[in-house]
C-alpha cells in the first residue's frame, strides 16, 4: 500500500505492506526514527526499545514496513505535513532495495551543479521541486488533451523519419541502412504534414510533437523539444487565434490553477518595434521608447545629426530613478558587448543638464530634456530597427526592479514577409507563409507583409503561427523569391506544390513550445529544468554519454566512413 | 460555413459562404447538379437556368457557394444521405482553388495500386474508407487519454535522441554534427527511460511513444511505429494486466463501440504451444493439437519410431472435413516452404483407413486413428517447439472457414527466459525482464521462466510486458548470462546499473502497438492502412521521397564520407 491510503484509519488500524523510501534516520534514546516517503506522502515510522529489527536502514533504501497506526500526542503532532498527526510503530522491516551513497541531498535547493544532477538525473527527479516540475508538465499535457477534446480537435500523428527540408536551420539526419548514401531527416517540426492533412479533407489537426532542430548552441535551446502543433482548414488567423486563446486559457487554469484573461492584446510587428524596440516584448514592464528626434532637430551633435539626415532617429527611455555613474557604465558596457557604438545619456537634477554631450546642447535642448524632469534620459540613435536590441536590452535592465508580477500574454503580427540582412532578402518565417498581398509581393516583396503571427508571454516568444499559402501558384513564387532555383524547387518541394494542385482549402495553424511554456509559468530559470531527461548545451546526456562513437564495422552497414579533419 | 451547420435550417433560409469539394458535377437539361462534400457531410448544389455561374467545375475544385436552401419534393429525396431531403439552390460560387486531373477516383473500393496511393496519399485519405481509418486512428488516441486520465496515470515524455542499446533488433543511428563521429540512436522503445521514472519515484506512466526499428523487411512492418507504453511501480504482472484489461476494454467501447469481456483468459507458453503450435495463437477456432505420439508406441513407422526414441511427440490435428488431395498437396507445399519435411496424413471414411503410411500402420493403431471418425487427420512428428509452426500454420489453414466472428483476446505468459537457437542460448525478451526465479536462473538458465507476458489478439500479438529487475546484482548476472563481457556492461549499461543501485523499487510494464490494434479492429490488411502517411516495406515514402541523396559537403560536415561498394 502506499502512505495516502493511510488516511483516516483508526488508531490502532494494523498497516501492512507499506512501502516507501528512507527519507531520515534519527536516533533517539533508543528510539529510532524514520521518515518514510512516496511519491505525494510521507510519515514517520517509530522503532520501539524491543524491536528486533537491527537492520541498518540508511537514506533512500526502498523500504516495505508493517505495524500499528499510532495517534501522536496532541503535543507531538506536526502540523507541517500531511500525516503529522499519526506514526506507525513498526513491526516489521524489509528492505526491498539498498542504496549507495548519494552524490547529492535528496531535497530542495541544492547548489550541486547541473553536470552532476542530470548524470544522476533519476535521483534529480526525487526531489520535490524536480518532481513538481515533472508533475506540472504532465498536467499541462493532460489540460492540452481535454481541451483539444472539448474543441472537438482531431489528434492525428505524422511521421518522424521525413524528407531533408530547409526552415531555417540544420535538419537532424538518419542514414538508410537500406538505401545506402540516402537520408531521412528528422522533423523541424510536422508543418508540411499537418498541411497535408488539411489538402486531404480533415477539418482540423492537433499533435504534441517531438521536433528536432540541429542548431549551434544558442542559450537555452534543446536539440530535441516539444510542440503543441495545431492546424485548421478553412482557418483564418483570427479563427486560429481565438482558438489558441481558449487552449492557453484552458491550459493555465486546469494545469495551474492561474486565471488569464483573454482575448490578448494585439500589436503590430512596427507598434512593437517602436514601442518596444523588439518583436517580443514584456509588457510586465510599463515604460516604452520615446522617438526624441524632433528635439534634435537642428542639433550640432556631429553624429546625431548625420544619423537623422539619413532617416534614422533617436529613441530614448526615461528613469526617475537615479543611476549611479558605475551603474550607467555597466549599460553602456552591455549593449557595447551586443554591438551598438555606446550609451548616449543624460542626466536631470533641480533642472539642471549633465552627461558627456550635455555641455554642445543647444538651449531648446535643454529645455525640452529638462522637461522630462529629474532622472535620466537613456538614448540610441540610428534605424530602429537596428538599434531596436540595445533599446530592447536598456528597457530590461533599468526597468527591472518594475516587472509587475502579472502574466503578460501579447499577440505580435503584420510582420514584413522578407528582413535585410547583410544587404540580401532574407524571409523572416518558413515558405508556407501567405503574404498579406500577393500582388505587394510579386511586384515588391520587401514590402511586402506576411499572415504571420507570434503569440509572446512575459517577454518570451511562446509560439507562432500563419496563414498557409493555399495556392501552387503561389507557393512556387514564394519559394522563387526566397532564391530558390527552379531545380532546387522541383527537387525538394516539387511534390509539396503537386499536392497543393487538387483543391486546397485555405488554412492556417499555430505551434506552441510547450517546454517553454512550462518553464516561463514555473519561472524556471532553464527549460532544462522541466524536460525529464534533457541534454546540456552541447547536446550531451551526461546520464547515457549519448552521443557516443561507434564500430567502424558498424558504420560500413551504411556505406559510410568517419573521417578525422585535417590538421 | 460547414454541411452539418445547415441541419435545421428552414426552407428558403439563406445559405452563405458554404465550403467543400465538388464531389460529382451533373447536367440535366439544362440544370447543373453537383453533389458538395465537406470532411463529414455532402449535399447537392443546383444551378438554375437564368444562373450567371458559367465556370467549368470539376471534380475536387474547392469551392464557395451561396445561396437559397430548398426541402425536396417527397419523390426526389435521397434517403440514403443525411442530405438527402434538401439542396441548395446556388446564386453564386466562388473557386478557391482547382484541380489538376485525378490520378484515381476518390471513392471507395478502387484497385488502384498501392504505390499510387501512396504517391498521392493526401488524396486517398480523401476517400471515405481511408478516412474512416485515421478518424478511428484519432478516436483511438483520444480513448486512451480518457481512460489514463481516469486511472491516474501519468503522460511523461522520454528523449528520442537517445544512446544505441540492443534490442534485439538494428537501432537507427543519427550522427551528432557537434560531435563528429558520436551517433544518438533513435529508440527502439522508451524502456530504459520509463524504468528511470520509476526509480524516480513517479507511481505510474504512460505515453504515445514513436519507436524505430531498422529492421530487414518483414511482413507488414514500419521503420517507426506507435506504441502504448506504460510502466507500474511496485507493479506485479497481475497489477499490469488487470490495468491493461481496463485499457484495452475502454478503447474497444469508447473508440469503436464495441463491447470485449474481461479478464481475458490466460494460458502459460507451455500450453500454448501444445494446443496450438505457436505462443500466439487465434483462439477464435476452437481446434487444438492432438498429442498421438501414443498410438505410435510400437509403430513400425520408421521416422516417427526414431524420433518418438528421441523424445519427440506426433502432433495431429483432425477435421471432419473432407480435403482433397489437390488440397492435402497444398497444405504440404506450404509447410515444406517453411521447412518442414512434409505433411503427415490418414484419411479416414467408413471405418477404413487411407493415406501414403496407412499400409505399414499396425491393428491396434489403425484402430485407435479410426476411432477419430471419418475426416482428415494431418500431423507432423518432433520437437514440439520445432515443429509448433508447422502445426500453427495447418491449424489455421484447416480451418480458417471456422474462424468465428468475435474478438478473442488471450494472456500468455510463463515464457522461458531463453530460447534455444542453432545450439546456443537465446535470450527470448529484452534484457530488463526479471527472472522467475533468481536461483533456477542462476544455476540452470535454461530451465529460467521468465515473468513475461504477451497480449494476443486474433492471433496477433498486440503487446507484451514484464516484471522488470530491480536490483543491480541481477541485472548485471542477466547481462552475464546473455553473453555480455564485463567491458561490454560497463560501456552500455553501467549508467543503467549505477541507476539501479539507488534503492529501486518493484516495477512492471506494457506496451501495445497501436498501428496493429486499429489494423486488427478494423480488419485491415495492413498496418500501413491505419497510419496517415506510411513507408513501403523497403522503407521508403513515394509521397516524397524520402530517403534521399544528400550533397558530399553536408556529410562532410559529419565528418562522414559515402563510401561505394566494392564490386
Amino acid at each position: 500500500m502506499i502512505i495516502k491510503e493511510l488516511k483516516g484509519l483508526a488508531n490502532g488500524a494494523n498497516i501492512i505492506n507499506l512501502y516507501g523510501w528512507v527519507d531520515n534516520v534519527r536516533d533517539h534514546g533508543g528510539l529510532t526514527f524514520i521518515d518514510l516517503r512516496d511519491f505525494d506522502s510521507s510519515i514517520q515510522l517509530i522503532f520501539d526499545k524491543e524491536s528486533k529489527i537491527t537492520k541498518t536502514v540508511k537514506n533512500e533504501f526502498y523500504i516495505m514496513v508493517s505495524g500499528v497506526f499510532n495517534q501522536r500526542d496532541k503535543n507531538l503532532i506536526n502540523k507541517k505535513t500531511l500525516f503529522g498527526d499519526v506514526e506507525i510503530l513498526i513491526e516489521s522491516l524489509t528492505i526491498i532495495n539498498e542504496s549507495k551513497t548519494l552524490p547529492f541531498q535528496i531535497e530542495d535547493g541544492i547548489d550541486t551543479d547541473e553536470s552532476i544532477r542530470l548524470k544522476y538525473r533519476y535521483l534529480d527527479l526525487r526531489r520535490n521541486e524536480m518532481k513538481q516540475n515533472i508533475i506540472a508538465r504532465s498536467n499541462t499535457f493532460k489540460s492540452i488533451r481535454n481541451i483539444m477534446n472539448q474543441l472537438d480537435i482531431l489528434e492525428i500523428d505524422t511521421p518522424t523519419l521525413i524528407k531533408s527540408t530547409p526552415e531555417g536551420a540544420k535538419d537532424f539526419l538518419v542514414p538508410s541502412r537500406k538505401s545506402p548514401g540516402s537520408f531521412y531527416a528528422l522533423p523541424q517540426s510536422p508543418q508540411m504534414y499537418k498541411q497535408l492533412f488539411m489538402m486531404s479533407g480533415f477539418p482540423n489537426y492537433y499533435q504534441i510533437a517531438k521536433c528536432y532542430r540541429d542548431e549551434d548552441s544558442r542559450k537555452d535551446r534543446q536539440p530535441e523539444f516539444t510542440q503543441l502543433d495545431l492546424e485548421f482548414s478553412n482557418g483564418s488567423p483570427d479563427l486560429v487565434k481565438e482558438n489558441i486563446e481558449i487552449i492557453v486559457q484552458h491550459i493555465f487554469k486546469e494545469a495551474f490553477d492561474l486565471k488569464i484573461p483573454i482575448p490578448f492584446k494585439t500589436i503590430t510587428y512596427n507598434e512593437s518595434m517602436t514601442l518596444y524596440g523588439t518583436d517580443k516584448p514584456d509588457l510586465r514592464i510599463k515604460e516604452t521608447i520615446s522617438d526624441i528626434t524632433d528635439v534634435f532637430a537642428q542639433t550640432e551633435i556631429k553624429f546625431i545629426k548625420e544619423i537623422i539626415e539619413d532617416s534614422g532617429k533617436v529613441l530614448s527611455l526615461f528613469t526617475q530613478k537615479s543611476l549611479s555613474r558605475k551603474e550607467i557604465d555597466l549599460l553602456d558596457e552591455k549593449i557595447k558587448n551586443l554591438g551598438s557604438n555606446g550609451l548616449g545619456w543624460f542626466k536631470v537634477t533641480d533642472n539642471e543638464i549633465s552627461g558627456p554631450l550635455a555641455k554642445i546642447l543647444l538651449p531648446n535642448e535643454k529645455q525640452e530634456l529638462i522637461a522630462f524632469g529629474d532622472g535620466l534620459i537613456v538614448f540610441q540613435a540610428g534605424n530602429l530597427y537596428e538599434v531596436g536590441k540595445y533599446m530592447d536590452i536598456l528597457r530590461q535592465e533599468i526597468f527591472k526592479d518594475r516587472v509587475e508580477d502579472s502574466t503578460s500574454f501579447l499577440w505580435v503580427d503584420d510582420f514584413p514577409y522578407f528582413e535585410i540582412e547583410n544587404g540580401s532578402l532574407q524571409p523572416s518565417h518558413h515558405p508556407f507563409t501567405a503574404p498579406k498581398d500577393t500582388d505587394i509581393f510579386k511586384n515588391n516583396p520587401n514590402e511586402s507583409k506576411a499572415l504571420h503571427y507570434d503569440l509572446v508571454l512575459n517577454g518570451v516568444e511562446l509560439g507562432s503561427g500563419s496563414q498557409r499559402i493555399n495556392d501552387p501558384q503561389v507557393q512556387k513564387l514564394v519559394l522563387e523569391k526566397w532564391g530558390l532555383t527552379e531545380e532546387d524547387i522541383g527537387e525538394r518541394f516539387g511534390w509539396f506544390i503537386e499536392a497543393l494542385s487538387y483543391g486546397t482549402p485555405q488554412h492556417a495553424g499555430f505551434a506552441i513550445g510547450i517546454d517553454r511554456l512550462v518553464a516561463e509559468i514555473l519561472k524556471q530559470p532553464s527549460i532544462r529544468d522541466v524536460i525529464p531527461f534533457p541534454k546540456t548545451q552541447s547536446g550531451m546526456d551526461p546520464l547515457t554519454e549519448a552521443p557516443s562513437l561507434i564500430n567502424e564495422s558498424d558504420l560500413a552497414e551504411y556505406n559510410l566512413r568517419y573521417i578525422e579533419d585535417e590538421q
